[in-house]
């Protein structure tokens, strides 16, 4: 009956704690030695290692740590093993926090003045109201929403896209391939938050950037597949893109002597956008057990056909 | 009868138009040599040259373009010559803007980052949810508020300081010498938004920073001499304090191979935390010359005595 969090072991004696307080009757282990594995019926993992899933046979759910599923090897994965990504508001909050500071950090000339320390220069860059700074959103799912909240707090114009409609209060809100063409050309920040799919891989390419504004800059918090890198350098190069900054890259990490690593523009941060919160995310898989028991439908359940 | 706005001429001929269109009654002009001496009876000022005052006899109102008076010297400034400083929403939403972005900074490590870029290092630093990070604010006034507004939607828990008592909602407040020692001592990042007077000339010294939390990091949006620059050399090389964020330094610009421009736990930015928008601060003056001409108390009305 054991849920075994397979993962950093800092992390899974703090889940531990949380377990033991809030769910005393889950047994809960984060050392695999410690638990036989015919134990353990419930799974928690990033990325699961090559066989894993044939040492627990008696597994009844498998539990992404992460938002998302592309880390998995779907085809290793039981097809009647039900795949739960992490649903939880601490991840939702990380990332808007992690959008909102980069947008800011654009608007208000930041990166530039980092280069302009190092050089000893003093020299002012003019900003403008909020207002006048138009932040495009690619997605329009929860992590979107949790970060356009924040944002319009702070006034920026806001406009969202997505492959299938959607409504935001106070966003202007695009849709589908024709939706695409007339949202491009008003992002003077471009942000991606889509799910990695066939459809979007590559999706961030030359023909995309050059729809944008000229000096645009985008904000890569999805995957580093989504990104076309050759053409970023050329869009950089070019200046029909000012600046990126990146939270992704394909791979991770990025291999020594990348040109990403010491390109002016480009503005590198180790995935760290958002992170799964223990103490929101136990409670999240407490509920999702409780409901499995119960023989309800779990949150975030992933059908496999979508990926999302 | 005519404002005359004495400074950057860019932004003096955007606040033409938006004379123009706003006040067409009062005769507005940027360009000094357009303009007789005699004519004018509004002047706009960063920093009055020596003896700019003599040159306009008929003077009834000098206007200061930011929100302190503290570039100005008192001493050549007749006693009965109303001086009013900038008080425009414009302002404090740069503040808090600014602060609210150097706060997440440290918050989500992007310093940090910004260092691992550039030696090639791929490396997730953890963060905690922003309710376990305390920010303080020294300074109770309407910048201190704008900031505070702001970071309350992110989480952080926050608390300032003024010298007389202040109640902000939500915020733990505290006052006076006595207050100070309480507030210091649970103060992650330390945010100086006072203004600049002889009791708060030099504040931010070793004493002060020996009371902080190990590790604290501080944010200055004050005024360069607010702060003892050795000081802060001392804190960071021992540890005291781990991070700083410095808006204004003593003199501006930062002098070549000043300790600060090289230093890397010291993020400088050229004075831009706040600035005045055009579209704001002209309906600011207006009014304040409507009042002016009404007979009324103008809003920013400088005590010589307070200095604020």
């Amino acid at each position: 009956m054991t849920l075994l969090y397979h993962a950093d072991a800092e992390r899974g004696a703090e889940w531990a704690v949380l377990f033991a307080e809030r769910a005393p009757e889950i047994p809960f282990e984060y050392r695999p030695d410690a638990v036989s594995p015919e134990a353990v019926r419930f799974l928690a993992v990033w990325h699961p290692a090559a066989g894993m899933l044939q040492r627990y046979r008696n597994l009844e759910v498998l539990f992404s740590l992460g938002a998302g599923v592309d880390q998995f090897d779907l085809d290793d994965i039981p097809k009647d093993l039900p795949l739960v990504r992490m649903v939880e508001p601490g991840i939702a909050e990380g990332m808007a926090e992690y959008v909102s500071l980069s947008v800011m950090l654009l608007h208000r000339h930041f990166l530039d003045y980092v280069g302009q320390q190092r050089a000893e220069v003093w020299k002012l860059k003019r900003f403008y109201p909020t207002s006048c700074l138009r932040v495009g959103f690619l997605g329009a799912g929860m992590l979107a929403q949790a970060a356009i909240a924040k944002l319009q707090a702070f006034g920026f114009t806001l406009s969202a896209w997505s492959r299938s409609e959607k409504k935001i209060e106070g966003v202007t809100s695009y849709h589908g391939e024709d939706g695409l063409n007339a949202f491009l050309p008003q992002c003077d920040i471009l942000v991606c938050l889509l799910p990695l799919t066939p459809e979007t891989r590559g999706m961030l390419d030359g023909a995309l950037f050059s729809k944008l504004p000229k000096g645009a800059a985008i904000i890569n918090c999805g995957r580093g597949q989504h990104l076309a890198q050759s053409d970023l350098l050329d869009a950089l190069a070019s200046g029909q893109l000012s600046r990126a900054i990146l939270d992704v890259t394909d791979p991770e990490p990025l291999p020594p002597g990348h040109p990403f690593w010491h390109h002016e523009k480009i503005f590198l941060t180790p995935h760290t956008a958002s992170m799964t919160q223990p103490h929101t995310a136990v409670d999240t898989v407490i509920d999702n057990i409780r409901r499995h028991r119960a023989g309800k439908t779990m949150v975030g359940l992933v059908d496999r056909h979508s990926l999302y």
